[in-house]
């Protein structure tokens, strides 16, 4: 997607073949920045600090992850510590285990000395792969934007946390269908939830929705149950970063709110997102592990002085602790359906089962 | 309630009789400042800049900010003119307009040389009542934690906003049961609602629980669903700024969202609040007027830098709108009772007129 008119994916190799580039998010919506990853070591802190993020995009740099770790040694034992270290740095995203599986599917049968070339082309197909499906979600999910509109009134849409292209490669997960449908000339304005405590919808989602022109407000998490019973929403839709095999939907702490609100109101809430982000071992959301993040996300926060710099401040009395828990999990019974590469499917087994007959 | 040891209310008459004093909310929890209040303009400044918030104190100080009128001007068009720029500081909370009622009801029927005295006598005996009206909250609110407590375990309590001593003149609404239960040796918990967008639960409610003694921990807005579902809460309370006569709740916004996880989980969520905050006038909650804030409190935030000094950060994208309801209603449906100085009853017409017959 463009920043300032110019084409960017979140992740590339850089012009060596020997590197990856990405966009440091830590840094948005103040500065757009460009870090290099040399090395396994540099793809997990990227991963764990949140340098990267959003389920698609944790699986493609821990892809990438292991080209540069074989690139130093590419050992059996290299390969597998690699894998550890990276399915380590966060344990809620199941993308992030689809990507390793794949990249030691592809790469274990070689002799080492085949297996660097091999893991680039692996990663670079798992990049392309991500970009695909999100343009088929994109386009899924525009056709019940479409049936949603009402007349010339913009469609008014939620949404929570960012699942844009800043999650994946490109084009995003919960806003490739807002981008499709902007692009096909639906009128649509997007309440952007500020997302607490990492603050990914203010920073990251009415980044993006602000680069491409897309209407947009953002609002603290707490004002969408308001808007909802104001008739002021119309759409609900967020990405997911596990969903189990009966359609619960874990995704960003706070998920699970808005989904009430939405079912509380006869609003529609869907969840978008590619068939890597499905766990078909699990039979309902309760088993996913919710990441519990450092209490300093909660009491410290960084922002722009008036004078254009970076500050960090503390907003929490001097002895009063915090918890942090990183996503919740909606229960199916919430979830109007969920979007995917290869349509629109009900939140139940029975639903995914019909998108992917191959799991029965 | 105390403050490094020492016993404060939330506004007092200064030594000189002539004005009021106040803490200043909003620059707690980082610094602990009194402000005198010595005119009208500057009462009515007071509450629409939240130096004092939360319903039952906005009362108080308009109350008095009549008293500082009167000592300028004891007129029948001054007294008109200082209830006018005192109901219009901020259109939600409804004590401000019983304050304001009980003022006028004391003074004009005087003649004006009388008034000063009457003034500052009847706003005194509000500040009074306001604090007997939350002991008796809290005596009828620690009932019901004591037969939600489930052996040694500690009670754990969610809350939103502030509704402690600092939203009123001592003790507070919601707090004011956990503050008795706390001291009549109930272990408990309290998970305290950042409460975005202007922080009151992190800044205001940490701080006091702090000051108390009283274990909690902070938590982001988007985690008590999540924690409700996890069993890790066992019930939920906060104040209220207007109940209509049907039971239906207005409360800081994001306080229906809450509602809605307790409904879902079989937690029980009590409004704590005065008589004073019930509008009779009002058959529901929809006709509440939902005061809109500015979007800068959502794109700026001030805390504590590193060495200490504060400072106010943007933490929005340049250019993208934000949007700030400041309120929402919670429909009686959700609301398992309502805790006042009478007693607990239904959130219902019903049950409102058992605990206050006269308005039959």
């Amino acid at each position: 997607m463009r920043v300032d008119g110019k084409a960017f994916r979140t992740i590339w190799v850089a012009d060596d073949g020997q590197s990856v580039e990405i966009i440091d998010q830590t840094r948005l919506p103040h500065v757009f920045e460009k870090v290099t990853l040399s090395s396994v070591a540099a793809a997990a802190h990227a991963i764990r600090s949140m340098q990267v993020r959003g389920a698609p995009l944790i699986g493609v740099t821990a892809a990438y992850g292991v080209c540069l770790a074989l690139a130093e040694d590419a050992s059996d034992a290299a390969l597998d510590a690699a894998c550890e270290a990276l399915l380590a740095t966060r344990p809620t995203a199941v993308n992030l285990r689809f990507a390793l599986d794949a990249m030691r599917e592809a790469v274990a049968p070689l002799p080492p000395a085949e297996r660097r070339e091999a893991a680039w082309r692996r990663a670079g197909e798992l990049a392309d792969e991500d970009v695909r499906l999100c343009q088929a979600i994109g386009e899924h999910g525009a056709k019940l934007l479409h049936a949603a509109a009402k007349g010339e009134a913009p469609l008014q849409i939620l949404t929570h946390c960012n699942a844009g292209w800043l999650a994946t490669v490109d084009w995003g997960t919960a806003l490739a269908p807002i981008y499709t449908a902007h692009e096909q000339g639906l009128p649509l304005h997007v309440w952007v939830d500020e997302t607490r405590p990492r603050n990914q919808g203010a920073s990251l989602t009415a980044w993006e929705l602000l680069q491409h022109g897309v209407p947009h407000t953002v609002v603290a998490d707490n004002a969408g149950g308001h808007l909802m019973r104001a008739g002021r929403v119309d759409f609900c839709i967020t990405g997911s970063d596990r969903v189990a095999a009966n359609g619960d939907v874990c995704n960003k702490i706070g998920t699970y709110l808005k989904a009430l609100a939405a079912a509380d109101n006869g609003i529609p809430y869907y969840a978008a997102l590619p068939y890597t982000t499905i766990d078909w071992t699990l039979a309902d959301g309760d088993a996913i592990p919710i990441e519990e993040r450092s209490a300093d996300e909660v009491g410290r926060i960084t922002g722009r002085t008036d004078d254009g710099k970076l500050a960090t401040v503390d907003i929490l009395p001097a002895g009063s602790p915090a918890a942090n828990p990183a996503f919740d999990v909606t229960p199916a019974r919430l979830v109007t359906g969920l979007v995917t590469e290869r349509g629109v499917c009900e939140a139940s087994r029975e639903g995914l089962l019909g998108l992917y007959p191959e799991r029965r």
